[in-house]
């Protein structure tokens, strides 16, 4: 009864984290296919202990899949994951593809796990991955909206090369070895120099909001995910030199006052954060300390001086917090919520009816 | 009547870019005195076509000098400049020693000039200049401050290596090309791995409020020079791995409603401020296009969608905004913002009245 898995874009930067979670976690699966495009199919991968060939996606790759894990791309994504989920495959889709879909529950499990579709053996469907940067928010901030209620949030990024893929990584480790050998970097896949620069996020963008593409889905996603469709968002999406984990300033402003320590203690039980936050050593998140981990970092708590209310004294409550988010992209902003949703999807497969319509 | 011209810390990051700064704007001095510690006394300096030789600065060092621009940290401020201003120096200081004085002008010519005391010849003072991150985002502001009143300010900021010195900036080379080498980084001026990374500022953490001394700095000298004490600001101050621009990505709530048009036009005539604001290219301000500027680069200027009152259409006047700053840290933040107000105080020098008192 183990699944057969599939994962589309294997060997992309996601992709070959997918593959290491699959492995890491035990996922249990029957047999493992990995495909990708044209220019990668050949090209051999190294996982579970073998070797496998990347094949290129066709139209018949996905027959007899039970889990797709795709990550090449919403153009492929919208080619072949529709007839595939009709086809009964369960697709789990880190584009953006269908993340706005009104049909399609967009889930992270420690957030909105409940809303899952319960789905018997050969039902498939489309369940989307959200963006990382909504992940990560949405991971660092829910155990206080839960608590106090969230009224509004002012976000600004510090997003790490891994969201642009392998190639951006590999850019950004290449113009940076030009600069400190006193050579001019040579921008190809971003349009402004990444080496000791940062950016405005390089998605487009609206030239009537002046949000760009990244902000957009932020707000978009996030709001869709804690169902809250007006939760006043402002965002800021900016890329760093940094490698692999996107970093947060987040100012909030809550709903209900609360003391500091109500604020810490909030956290306390919320699967998938963890608290580094030592005033005395300067110790706090960080995309170093975020990197390879699972877990969202959170920290920095702190009352916002400009949310006080008048003769506030130390120790009482307020509504507004500032605080720092550390995750990993590549893993809890991708790939570990995608395999997370399979398990949690494959775990409550029902066995089929003995009676009744397939 | 030209002044002689003394730089206190000569050989460090803001010390050499002070000599480069008097050199391009040809400062008029009639003599130049280079001063640094014990450490870096007898190495040789080249400006203004010439070699000079850095003296270790003592008690009689000052003694003839019209103008002593100071950028030894804030210890050597405290012990050197009181003296040398009684005895008639006009000590503009770089350091945070007097920063908040209430007999001190803190001033940035373009937002306060008119702070700036008249000082007959002979007389001396101490004119601090403002922390960077604190000048970078008053010369971001103060145009909209003036048109339309600010009421909050949330900045999250992308501090550059140059605001901790020259061996922050060299640290900062030296751990990328190990990490690029595969060789583990050791980080020695900073308390957090920097190559490829990021953290909170390195400046200590009060244990009661969470503000680290730069957000504590930022936050006070901001209010000090607009003069208005509650103006609420949420701060959160991050090290990033850039050379010498900071970055600011900032959310503001005017005190009246304004059209994006209104917003734009604000800034236009605000000396030392230039639009990068370009949605169809993405072309935005960055620390790369700051660095060796003197101008402070606005731009991503864009309405808050959280600030939003209920029914707003596209072009309507609201109170919230979104913007990207960016300022050369070693120029703006320091050297070039020290000769504005040696430049403005020795101007407006009156001759020496013909009758009455001392």
């Amino acid at each position: 009864m183990k699944p057969v898995v599939a994962v589309v874009g294997a060997s992309g930067a996601v992709g070959q984290e997918m593959l290491a979670v699959l492995e890491q976690r035990r996922f249990p699966l029957a047999e493992l296919r990995l495909f990708g495009s044209a220019r990668s199919a050949g090209s051999t991968v190294r996982c579970l202990g073998r070797e496998f060939t990347i094949a290129e996606l066709g139209e018949r790759s996905l027959d007899g899949v039970d889990l797709a894990l795709f990550s090449a791309g919403a153009s492929v994504s919208r080619r072949f994951a529709p007839a595939a989920a009709a086809a009964g495959v369960v697709v789990v889709d880190n584009s953006s593809a269908f993340r706005m879909d009104p049909g399609v529950p967009l889930v992270v499990p420690e957030v909105n796990g409940e809303r899952l579709p319960a789905l018997a053996p050969g039902r498939g469907a489309i369940l989307p991955v959200a963006n990382c940067s909504a992940i990560i928010l949405v991971m660092g901030l829910t155990a206080l909206r839960r608590a106090f209620g969230l009224r509004r949030i002012v976000v600004a990024t510090y997003q790490a090369a891994s969201g642009a893929g392998a190639q951006a990584m590999e850019e950004l480790r290449t113009q940076t070895a030009d600069v400190l050998a006193g050579r001019a970097p040579s921008p190809r896949i971003f349009h402004e120099p990444y080496a000791f620069n940062l950016f405005s996020h390089n998605a487009p963008v609206d030239p009537d909001t002046g949000l760009n593409g990244e902000e957009a889905k932020l707000i978009a996603e996030a709001r869709r995910m804690w169902d809250d469709p007006s939760l006043g968002i402002s965002a800021t999406c900016v890329r760093v030199p940094v490698m692999r984990a996107h970093t947060q300033a987040v100012n909030v402003t809550l709903v209900r006052p609360a003391t500091l320590a109500q604020v810490r203690a909030a956290y306390a039980g919320f699967p998938g954060v963890r608290i580094v936050d030592d005033r005395a050593a300067n110790g706090f998140p960080t995309p170093l300390k975020a990197s390879g981990q699972d877990d969202t970092l959170v920290g920095r708590l702190r009352e916002d001086p400009s949310q006080l209310p008048p003769g506030w004294r130390p120790g009482e409550p307020t509504v507004g917090y500032d605080l720092l988010i550390a995750g990993d992209q590549l893993r809890k902003g991708a790939a570990l919520t995608a395999v997370q949703i399979a398990e949690a999807v494959f775990a409550r497969r029902q066995p089929p009816p003995v009676t009744g319509s397939r």
